[in-house]
């Protein structure tokens, strides 16, 4: 047992720091309007994080990256986060760094050529097709989009909505119900790369959201005889559900990670301005009203970010750690949003005038607590194992072995 | 002790409802981009609320409203707050509620008929320059913007923020210091009203903020030099930070009833989708985890309106009622805010996307726990006055007698 | 729409709390140890009460009552509450209390002569025997306590626990199975009037328990072929079910009633401690932490006392108010346990200390969240209401009509 | 970073709770009513951990202890504590696993020789005489105690009380103030050690307290020109502040390793009733309500474990780490009173019987939110701490280097 970071970590999570402080901070007034017009601002920052030898901490070194393990993702991660604008930066943001995971897990040599090694290099952007709105959702088993093999080709039909990213991405994964596999099984469904330009699959609509930070936003797409080729099915027909669980695990973890950097920031707002504005005579900070608002975000994050570095470590391990991914995702989330709540509160006014970024942080952050898994069915999901695991077996929990 | 409604009241609510439902609800796609081009969808509610015999519940008869007091206001704008247009529609919305009330209260005949009257009918709008960027907010004694006399002419100077309404306001009531009265005397403020045209009064920038849809916005405005007649002074001079009491008095109570409102609308929404929505091989309102949110939000609102009531008829008794008005302030805010996040909750992406108001009423509602005094002042208040009465003087907080 | 309380209600609630200031409070310090030698102070309270004319408040006339309403007896039982012993005096503590309620309501003529009379003069106790360690709880109908009519008498046989009062109890009502009626009929249950000394009916054991303040404990008792006589039914056969509801509406209100005043006194101790008690160079009243446990008990203590008064007045107009007694139950036992809390907080170790009765209240008050239904069966059953009524329908919950 | 533990420290926690569940866990029916009898089953669950080699855990080889660090007997002292007995037998309990520690860091070779190594093998009991009825407390510059040299020797006067395993102890070490140290200085205090027959040391009164589970109770004390020789002091005259942080910062972590095991314990009861009980047609582990109180409780004691290891682990560094110790003591505390009010609801009347030990757990816990610092002392503490450091050093909480 041991909580040290290694000093190369130490200094590359301070180079981080600085690079977000000095080069994405400053850009932030520069996030266009509309979800369309990215590619300028996105560019440039990434031209700037490969400088700055920051560029897609996670992924292989064949492919550009860092090479980091989970443990340290989650160190560069949280870093990066303190800005909406980090993530795109370092070429870290979702949905395409759980694609990138699970295309470099999954994909045949010639879609890794294909699909990932320009997403790695940040030429193009994807999205994952999953969410529908009257089917998949919490409920993954609720998939109603089909795929049939006619004459040898895939004909995909079905509607998907909150599709981030979907404007704009060159590709998108999606999940389709290819066998009447019953619930919970996992068999039955199927993965598909489709190209963007597949004239079977159609922008519907941009949906309009609460969030409103996502390049490419989160749009109603619609897959109408959809047609691709045999080779366009990734991985292996029928392990759709699996796979989904693959990308699952790290992506909600990940996702963690970059949003403990973004508490971490309004933090940084509220702390400052409670030192600073006066009112009753005295700073904010002397009252303890305030006061204990900022030792509970400090506990809680400092909770928060033990979690996802347990949740790293173990799969780091190669263990599927479900149980800790989804303790992690319920805590964080939950923490996140009353950590930012908290800072609105401190900030008042303040909090709420977008001159600065707390308001767009508690905007942007209240759907972390429904995306990759709302909190409820999580505890659920978490309930049910315990009820499962010998009552006497605390061990579990923190892996001892 | 009785908690029944008049007849009268129960037609007057089932009237109030019916219009919200079928003539303001179907207005809300309409609602503009942008806080100027109110002015055609708002002459057009109201016109039908007058129609409807519902304009202006709160007014004197006089002043062709409907002449209710405060426990009959309190029913009747929880109804229209069920849409963030309804109280727009009725002329009973903030800040020009609040407003005319404090011109009736204290504003010379002359007055009336400049402001009141044009305002009372929905002609004209206005707004209050109460809070500063660095001086008055939660601490009202902060207040920096000065007026002097010269030569029998009021100077004003000073910056406000967070001005609702003022862009397309006709007038606004500016809160300026004119003594250098002591800390908590409540000496040394005066209001002045002051004309829109008046060339020493400028809205500096529209401020972007959480909420949006409030016409006129939240300005940041600037008087620099603005020079007023004496007879411009609202009321006595000097009086001020009392006449400040008697507006926040009701004003925040009226806020309570018409958020309310907004509460059980998104709570329609929470109800009707878990009634219908499928999940994990039933509806969503057959899992407790969904039960308990809608149980917790139907027992606060409860609790909530009881609050409300209770304080609205401690006003109509001619009690100042600010121990209760602030304890329904700090719980009806916060119940708000819950319900309204647990109905995000419940609706998962439909939560969070707008096509439903549920993510708009997220979006408008967490300001309110900061205006009118941010919970934790308020909470400091009512403390000290627990610790002021008798501490075996239960009474005070049902007032008995 | 009225809060205001009659003179007489005044003047009566006066007296009832200086009663419990002089009398009843001094005699806490003579609680006896154990369950079992409560006779002689309770007969002395229960003198006291009728001299100073509060006895039975709750009671028509003609059984030595004061013939309250239920809003009358809201404002009394909640003076009473302040004290644990207060309830005992009046002769208005549970089981007792709920036990009249329903004899009065149900009970032969030759019944109310036999047990209502002598309970109401405070003569006897008695204990209501309807929780089974593996049976009913908080779903009753898993009754299993079975009672068969043999030769023209009823048997009856089973096991009870937590019957409160047990132990010096006169009589007990014993619900049992009668009928198979299916689940939720409400049909298949009766309840019996037995005597103590029937040789059938036995006490096992005293139930060691967190809360220890009862007369005559929390008992096991046992049903082993008990004979009694036809017209021991109490009512008709087969109405257990319904006559168990015509006690627990109003017994579960009594109780949030008499919890609210035992909240009260909590408060009066921290509030007493803030004010004297120094700390980090101030009195604790100054520290915000503290004010802020202050206000929130403040204000919800107030949001418990309006919906318990709203549920009494639909008692007294002959409602059932199922879904307002339901709530009021949640609200309150949850509002009480953190009122308590808090105090024990504020107070520190003189709120662990049994020198002052603040550690009593925290452990005499945990069960009431579990009591006459676990908060968790009252929010699914409050959230049912909500799904079956129509969603436009915010109406009910504070019956305009 | 690295969450995995040997495989000798897995072997002697599989060991430590074995021998909990066999050993002592059996033995918890035969607690002592008083505090004074304890002796003999404490005795014999010594003999018994001596045995099992697991006697003294913390303690070094030459006292007879196993000589863990503070992260290995976060392990250890976590199983221990699932039974309140179980930090009795292993010799690790509070206030004699606190008074070890400090002895071993500060007292002369012939303190330890008379104190320490009698204690360490379990023969004596000891106690901490520190907190005052009216003086020192949360905080502590409170201090009212004074002691005076006179002619050689200390005189020692002043009261304590909340003095935990006072009767039976074989002596205490008193905290007196030398000084007239200006406040927050920490100069001006001493600590000594005192025999409880010295004359001038008398148990005033035994406090009744809500907590009944120690031996020894908490007293009342008094030292009334209460003599002692100079080489009575511990460590130096003037250092008592320092001393008493050298105590309190393990001291406070080691009672959340403890308290963390009661958690557990409670947990376990819920968890297995949840599995067997039926209750609306199914098992309660099928009911959401239940699931996700038992999954809150899941995430939380899984954080607070992390949050424990984290501070042994900088405690094992040598760091003070209280920063870390004071986030841990406020988040287990409440925790694990959270954890343990869950138990007692999913359990309903059998949490509130003492037959099993949740009612048990839930008395014995709630001071852990008091002693050593209330939570709100802590809040305060950690929120100045953020304050002081410069806001955009998010590194401190996880100490990355």
């Amino acid at each position: 047992m041991d909580f040290s970071l290694s000093p190369e970590l130490v200094n590359l999570k301070e180079h981080t720091r600085k690079f977000v402080d000095d080069v994405v901070i400053p850009a932030e007034s520069r996030v266009p309007k509309g979800v369309e017009n990215w590619r300028e601002l996105r560019d440039e920052l990434q031209d700037a994080a490969r400088d700055a030898g920051l560029f897609a901490p996670q992924l292989p070194k064949e492919y550009g990256g860092l090479g980091l393990n989970w443990r340290d993702c989650a160190v560069i991660f949280e870093e990066a986060g303190r800005s909406l604008l980090g993530p795109q930066a370092l070429n870290c943001a979702a949905p395409d760094e759980g694609n990138m995971h699970m295309l470099e897990k999954i994909a045949s040599p010639a879609q890794k050529e294909k699909y990932l090694r320009p997403l790695a290099q940040g030429e193009i952007r994807s999205c994952f097709s999953m969410t529908e709105p009257d089917g998949a959702g919490a409920d993954p088993n609720n998939l109603k989009t089909r795929a049939e093999l006619r004459d040898g080709k895939w004909v995909i039909n079905g509607r998907k909505w909150f599709i981030s990213g979907a404007v704009g991405a060159s590709f998108t994964i999606c999940m389709a119900r290819t066998g009447d596999g019953g619930r919970g099984t996992g068999s039955g469904a199927t993965m598909f790369l489709v190209d963007a330009e597949n004239p079977g699959f159609r922008i519907v609509r941009q949906v309009p959201t609460l969030d409103v930070g996502w390049p490419g936003g989160h749009a109603e797409v619609e897959f109408v005889n959809c047609i691709v080729e045999e080779d366009s099915v990734l991985g292996a027909v029928g392990e759709g559900f699996e796979y989904a669980q693959v990308r699952l695990g790290p992506a909600r973890l990940t996702h963690c990670m970059r949003w403990l950097g973004a508490a971490r920031r309004a933090m940084e707002y509220a702390v400052k301005y409670a030192r600073e504005r006066e009112s009753f005579g005295t700073t904010l900070s002397n009252h303890q009203g305030v006061q204990f608002m900022v030792a509970d975000s400090e506990v809680e994050m400092h909770a928060a970010r033990l979690m996802i570095w347990h949740a790293a470590c173990l799969l780091d391990n190669g263990e599927k750690a479900r149980h800790e991914t989804s303790m992690a995702k319920v805590f964080v989330a939950e923490t996140v949003n009353r950590v930012i709540d908290r800072a609105v509160q401190i900030c008042g006014a303040r909090g709420i005038a977008e001159d600065w970024q707390v308001a767009a942080l508690y905007r942007e952050n209240r759907a972390f607590r429904i995306y990759d898994g709302p909190s409820e069915v999580h505890r659920a999901s978490i309930a049910r194992r315990v009820f499962r695991r010998t009552i006497d077996d605390g061990r579990r929990t923190t892996r001892d072995a």
